[in-house]
C-alpha cells in the first residue's frame, strides 16, 4: 500500500515546483524535468528544492533523484508521470514524451482545462506511442503554491477535494488506486468530458480580464480582481458564458456544476447571483488583477478552455455566441486566431463522433465511427 | 436669402434647447416640441431658453413662439423640422409625426446615426405619410452643448464643418440651400449612406465602454473615459472594428474616413496608432467615462449604429465578427436582443437590394428590386 515508487514531474513553474519537493518530502523517489535547463539550474546545483507551507503543512528540503531537461531520461524509471505546465503547452510535452512511454505508466495532466487528456492522448499517438499509458487529468490543481526563488516553492493550501479521471474512464480506479498513496485528496471525477466540462476557469478568467481590459493596463492590474473586477454587469456576462457552458455540457450528458454551485461548494459562497456570491467568497479579498493583458488568463483559457467548449457547442447544436465573442475579442486582443491555435474537436480527432460515440469514447476509450 | 422662416425642432434634451434657443435668438420663429409635457413646463412657462455659450458665442434669452407637446400643432407652420433626438427614438418621431408632414417641409436628423434618414423615410411611409417631404440626416450633432437647468442650455462649441445628406442626396442641394440660412457649418455630405457609415460613435463609444464594465461600475466613471480607458489592447479592438466598418462601406462603394483620419481632420490628433492618436487629442482630457452601463454609447449606439452596420456587412459579404462581439456583449449586459431591436437591413426595408440598388435608393429615392 505505501510503496514508494518513482514519480517524474514535468514542468518546473510555480506548481511544478511545490509538487516535486512535497513528493521528494513524502519519501517518493522523484525526478524533475524541465525543457529549458536553465530555468532548473539552481535545483540541480542544490539537489532538491526548499519548501514551505501553510501551519502544520509539509516544509523541509526535499532531495530529488534527478533534475534533467532529457526528456528519455526523466521517464525512465517513471510509475507516475505528473505534467504541471501550462495546457497551452501540453501538446508540445505529449511530442516530446510520445517515443519515450512504456507500458503501465500512468500520466497525468495537473489540471487538463478542456479535453486536455484527449489531446495528449492523441498527440502521443500519432507521434508514435503504442505503449498501454494511461492518461488521466484533474479538473483543478491541487495546491495553490507560489515559486519563491529558483529553487524555493510554497504551499499556501492542498485543496481538500479534487476530481480526477482518466481516459477511459474505465481506468479511474486503477489512477485513484494509485495516486491515493501519495495524495489522498483526489476523488473520482467521472470522465474526462467531466472534468473538463467543469473547469471554472473558462468562465471567471478571460471574460473578467476583457471586461477590464482597459483598467489592467492603466494601472497594471493595481485593483482587486474578482471584488472591484466583478460588478453586476460583468457578472451577467460571466453568469451567460456559464448557461451556455452547463448547456453544452448538457448536449453530451454531462451534468456540469453551474458557476454558483461551484463556489458553493469550493468556498461556502452563496448569494442571490453570482455578483453577489464572489464578493461572499472572502478569499477574493485582496487578490489583484493580472498586471497585462499578456497573461494565461488569455492566452492559455482561451483556446484550452473556451475554444474546446464553443466547439462541442457548435457540433452538438447549443448557441454559443457569447463565448464565441470572447473568443472574438481575446483573439483581436493578441492579434491572433484563437480559433485556429485552440481545440477545436476537428483538432482533437473528434468531430465526426456522435454524442453517444464521444461518451462510448470516454468511458471505453474506444473510438468507433458509426 | 435671410427669409426668416419657420423651424421646429422636436426633442428638448441637451442639444434640442440649445438649438431652439440659438434659432430664436437669430430671429427664426421657433417652436420647441416635447413628448413629455413635463419636461418642458419651466420653457413653456417662461416663454423661452436662456442660453450661454462659449466666448464670442450666441448667447441671450431665445424667444420661443411655441412650446407644445401637440405633434400636430408642432408641426403645422414649419418649414424645417429638426430632430434632435436620440436616434433609438428616430421611429417613434416618426410614427407620431407621419400623418401631420405636408409638401415641401425638410426634416432633419441631429445626427441621424446610421440609417436613420432611410428608418425614419419608411416608418412615415408606412404610417401614412403621401407629403413630399425631405428627409435628411447630418453625420454628427452641430453643437457640443449641454442643458444647465430647466430652460438653460450652453453651447460649448460650434463645430465647424458638418456633412449632411438628404434621401435622395439628389435633394442635397435643396436642404442645404435652406439650411444655409441658418447653420453656414453643414456641408455636402455626399448621400445616407457616406453619413452613416463616418459615424465615429459606432466605433468609439459601445466596445470602449465595454472594455471598461468593470471599471466603470466600480468608480461610477470616476476616471478619463478616452485618456484612460483607451489603452493600446482596447485601441486594438477598436481599430479592428473600424476596420471592419470602413470594408463594410467600401462593400457598397462608399469610401469612410479612418478613425484615424477622422482625429486628424477634426481635431488635427495623429499619432503611430489609434492609441497614440487618442492620446494626442487634447480635447479628450478630462473628460470622464459614463457613470454607468446603463448608457447611450451602448442602448443607442449598439443598436442604431453597430448593427446597421453589421447588417449591411453580412448582406454584402464582409466579415463583421468584431462588431458582432461587441453586440452579443452589450445584448447579454443589458438583457436585450441588440439585434432584434436594432436597424437591420431587413427592418429597413433594404435587404433584397444589390449594392447598385441600394446606391440608387440613396441617390434617386427609388427602390427598385432586381
Amino acid at each position: 500500500m505505501s510503496e514508494k515508487f518513482n514519480i517524474t514531474v514535468i514542468g518546473a513553474g510555480h506548481g511544478g515546483k511545490a509538487m516535486a519537493a512535497h513528493l521528494a518530502l513524502m519519501e517518493f523517489p522523484t525526478v524533475l524535468y524541465n525543457r529549458t535547463a536553465d530555468h532548473v539550474a539552481a535545483i540541480k546545483e542544490l539537489g532538491g528544492i526548499y519548501l514551505e507551507s501553510y501551519e502544520g503543512g509539509p516544509r523541509g528540503f526535499g532531495n530529488l533523484d534527478l533534475v534533467t531537461s532529457d526528456i528519455a531520461e526523466a521517464l525512465e524509471k517513471a510509475k507516475m508521470v505528473m505534467i504541471v505546465v501550462p495546457s497551452s503547452a501540453h501538446a508540445d510535452i505529449a511530442r516530446s514524451c510520445a517515443q519515450y512511454l512504456t507500458d503501465g505508466q500512468i500520466v497525468i495532466l495537473h489540471p487538463g482545462r478542456t479535453c486536455g487528456a484527449i489531446e495528449f492522448s492523441k498527440v502521443i499517438r500519432e507521434n508514435g506511442c503504442t505503449a498501454d499509458v494511461t492518461i488521466a487529468e484533474a479538473e483543478t490543481f491541487v495546491y495553490a503554491s507560489r515559486s519563491d526563488g529558483p529553487a524555493q516553492a510554497r504551499i499556501f493550501r492542498i485543496k481538500e477535494a479534487v476530481p480526477l479521471a482518466a481516459l477511459p474512464a474505465n481506468r479511474n480506479h486503477l489512477v485513484l488506486d494509485k495516486i491515493h498513496q501519495v495524495f489522498p485528496q483526489f476523488i473520482d471525477g467521472g470522465n474526462v468530458l467531466q472534468t473538463g466540462m467543469n473547469n471554472m476557469g473558462a468562465i471567471f478568467h478571460p471574460a473578467l480580464t476583457i471586461l477590464n481590459s482597459g483598467w489592467i493596463e492603466s494601472t497594471h492590474g493595481d485593483f482587486q480582481f474578482y471584488i472591484d473586477g466583478v460588478t453586476p454587469s460583468v457578472a451577467r456576462v460571466l453568469e451567460s458564458l456559464d448557461r451556455e457552458r452547463v448547456t453544452v455540457a448538457a448536449s453530451i450528458g454531462i451534468r456540469a456544476r453551474t458557476g454558483m454551485e461551484w463556489l458553493k461548494l469550493s468556498y461556502d459562497a452563496v448569494g442571490e447571483d453570482l455578483n453577489e456570491a464572489i464578493h461572499n467568497q472572502p478569499g477574493y479579498y485582496g487578490i489583484n488583477a493580472p498586471p497585462t493583458l499578456n497573461h494565461r488568463y488569455i492566452f492559455e483559457d482561451v483556446p484550452m478552455s473556451l475554444v474546446p467548449i464553443a466547439s462541442l457547442g457548435q457540433r452538438y447544436g447549443v448557441a454559443v455566441s457569447g463565448i464565441d465573442a470572447i473568443i472574438k475579442i481575446a483573439s483581436i486582443i493578441h492579434r491572433t486566431d484563437y480559433w485556429r491555435r485552440g481545440r477545436t474537436i476537428e483538432k482533437l480527432g473528434i468531430n465526426n463522433l456522435s454524442t453517444d460515440e464521444l461518451i462510448h469514447y470516454v468511458q471505453e476509450g474506444v473510438l468507433g465511427t458509426a
